[in-house]
């Protein structure tokens, strides 16, 4: 078998971590198969660059860790971006020649790949590249040749040969990008967890690994809250047939595998429940029901770069419609601030927000075929005189936004009331 | 003009280093010239890199800081040394992106470029890569452009991409190789000193700076002892035709120009002594004097990789010889333990080792014109009762070993004699 397997900054962490890795992937090799590795920085490194970036154009300013918006956006000119990256990525190819060393110190033969070595070819958007195209034939050389290959995760190459890096969870990214261009039988993610649960465990005691999952589902759970993997690489995963298998990197028991979907799946109803808490509501109120008026709201927060989650719109009395919707909790205000005051179809709708909030999500490929999926969600919060506050479904999800007090019991009574507890 | 400046790793240590780099660089282009910088690792980071290899293939043994052989021999397979120039290499590739964006954040414009993209194509040999080739398209397109271009110093790529680091004083060798393969009309070394000195000012309170001085005079002082500058660097200028300019980075000083020879270079006798410290002397007596013999000892050093200095033979009676040589002295107890016991000539030499050594080189243009250099020098030396165990001649240089605790005398007695310690 050819495997790809993914470390995670936690999992490289430290040297003896790295050894550790460096044991399981010659365990891996032993057993006969030829392995490509993608590692995430140390953990911790990448946070200090971007610090050192900060700390460097911004003196006296707190440094921001989180990446994302790297620094305040009047800095953030393509060509700081450019320099922004060639940084960051240093901290893979750190892991990634430490890793190569720990195998060969282990007895393996191993080398590490970065930059443009990886053939990894993006587009130019510094800080959220786009995976092109994968010239692997470096790659495949050395895994001939009977080596482990080593690659650092989260960056590629633009078409001049700079350096690009994918985003938040690029390291999973380019673990399937890599797996699909190899056809890879199997893109093994190690992390810290040992699998994806039918909802998260530390909420819901009674919370199950789930042995196997299709891409939808996952990508419908991890869209809703469940954070163990990046929706973008499910995505590219789904796309390119790459199986995926979440496990941890800690012991050898399996985890859980996403696959295609196949037909006896549908004869679970639901797979599984998550919880996002980090959402906020806007309500539009009395906005004059006029072609046009409605899209005028979501094109202003197209235009600030929010993501309008779920959305309702009740037609009610004299022309006049309420919109609700909501937004991440981290842009309520600015999404707020936006549209306070603007002057819609002639009027002023009043708005207002709520941030004591969230959304659960139940799903399951069986919901296409299960009729009553959504009665029985709505009979079992009835049962505990939970309020639901919005609605919106998908072919196989349902997400309902309660009251944020609420959130661990409906958590709590729908993943035992769908049966989510007991092993199927 | 087409400036190349290299700043060293003192000069980047801190952030706010960077930033006064990075004004420097502004000023620079501000006259109108073009500028091509080459970086240095942050003080430390190189060292902070090596140590946690060391670490990991070593658990529990002390980290080894010294760059050079990394790491115990066992552990220098080809392989190691490999992922020890990826993972170093990532130190001057931070450093870059680093004073780029200082420089872009100070209003201009800049880029860093390292690994392939410098375009400095080198040998295989990790550690101590030898360059090839420079293909500067890249570089030259970025300078037409406007752009003030960084380069991470001391790496390459070989035909390969993988990463090639150029050893010991490896940012020097870069800046002067790419200042050669783009005709620039000068390549400036910014350090924290003001200068190259007629000797060490720590010894010799009387030292002066020196203004120019030839290539050929700057490689016999780099050779014998004065740190400014690493010899290879200075190879490299010399063949290439390319002005050197050594200087503070702290404030805007000129400091010394290292220029091919000048008519009126040898108008002055001397132009710096230099004191070496660290050799060791060893002494074969009774060496059967046949052809092959003293031949076979040099071999032995050769293969073990230790570098012969300053070596005297002695004819003496009944067709024997006495054999004198220096080495490093961190190698005097290896090459020592690799000739006791060697049969030479039918018959086993008696040796002797002696640490306790130190040389005096005379270095200057003038010698080659002005006779009784020498006879001044040991006149000098012999006013002061201190007695010369070794010499050896070149054409502008005179070396004397002498006891080391007369180093710092006889380095005094030299530089005064010569009148060293006078504006010329």
């Amino acid at each position: 078998m050819l495997v790809v397997q993914k470390y995670g900054g936690s999992s490289v962490a430290t040297l003896e971590r790295i050894r550790h890795c460096a044991a399981r992937c010659l365990a891996t090799a032993a057993q006969g198969h030829r392995l490509v590795v993608v590692v995430s920085a140390m953990a911790g490194e990448t946070n200090r660059l971007i610090a050192l970036a900060n700390a460097l154009v911004q003196p006296g300013d707190a440094p921001q860790a989180s990446r994302g918006p790297y620094v305040a956006p009047a800095k953030r000119t393509p060509e700081h971006e450019r320099e922004l990256d060639q940084l960051v990525a240093t901290g893979e190819g750190q892991s990634a020649a430490l890793l190569a060393m720990a195998i060969q110190d282990a007895g393996g033969r191993a080398l590490s790949l970065v930059g443009a070595q990886l053939g990894l070819l993006t587009d130019r958007s510094h800080g959220r590249a786009r995976i092109l195209g994968i010239d692997a034939a470096r790659m495949q050389r050395e895994l001939d040749d009977g080596a482990i290959v080593v690659c650092a995760g989260f960056q590629g190459t633009d078409d001049r040969g700079d350096v690009t890096t994918l985003g938040r969870g690029g390291s999973d990214t380019s673990a399937v990008a890599l797996a699909a261009a190899l056809r890879a039988d199997v893109c093994e993610i190690l992390t810290d967890v040992d699998g994806v649960y039918t909802t998260d465990p530390r909420v819901v005691p009674t919370a199950r690994k789930i042995d196997r999952l299709s891409f939808e589902e996952m990508l419908e759970l991890a869209g809703q809250g469940a954070k163990v993997l990046q929706i973008r690489s499910v995505e590219l995963a789904m796309r390119h047939g790459v199986c995926l298998h979440v496990r941890t990197s800690f012991d050898d028991r399996p985890g859980t595998m996403i696959v295609p979907e196949e037909p006896q799946m549908e004869s679970v109803q639901v797979s599984g429940v998550a919880l996002e808490r980090n959402e906020g509501k806007i309500t539009l109120t009395g906005v004059p029901d006029v072609p046009g008026v409605v899209a005028t709201i979501f094109r202003i927060m197209a235009e600030l770069g929010i993501v309008v989650d779920m959305i309702i719109q009740n037609t009610g009395a004299g022309g006049r419609t309420d919109v609700t919707f909501t937004v991440p909790e981290a842009e309520l205000d600015r999404a707020a601030a936006a549209l306070a005051g603007q002057t819609m179809g002639g009027e002023v709708p009043s708005l207002s927000t709520d941030r004591e909030i969230c959304k659960i999500s139940i799903v399951g490929l069986g919901m296409r075929t299960h009729a009553g999926v959504a009665a029985k969600a709505f009979a079992l919060l009835a049962a505990e005189s939970i309020n639901v506050q919005m609605v919106s479904t998908s072919e196989i999800k349902i997400s309902v936004v309660v009251h944020e007090r609420y959130g661990e019991l409906a958590l709590r009574v729908l993943h035992d009331g769908f049966g989510l507890g007991v092993a199927p």
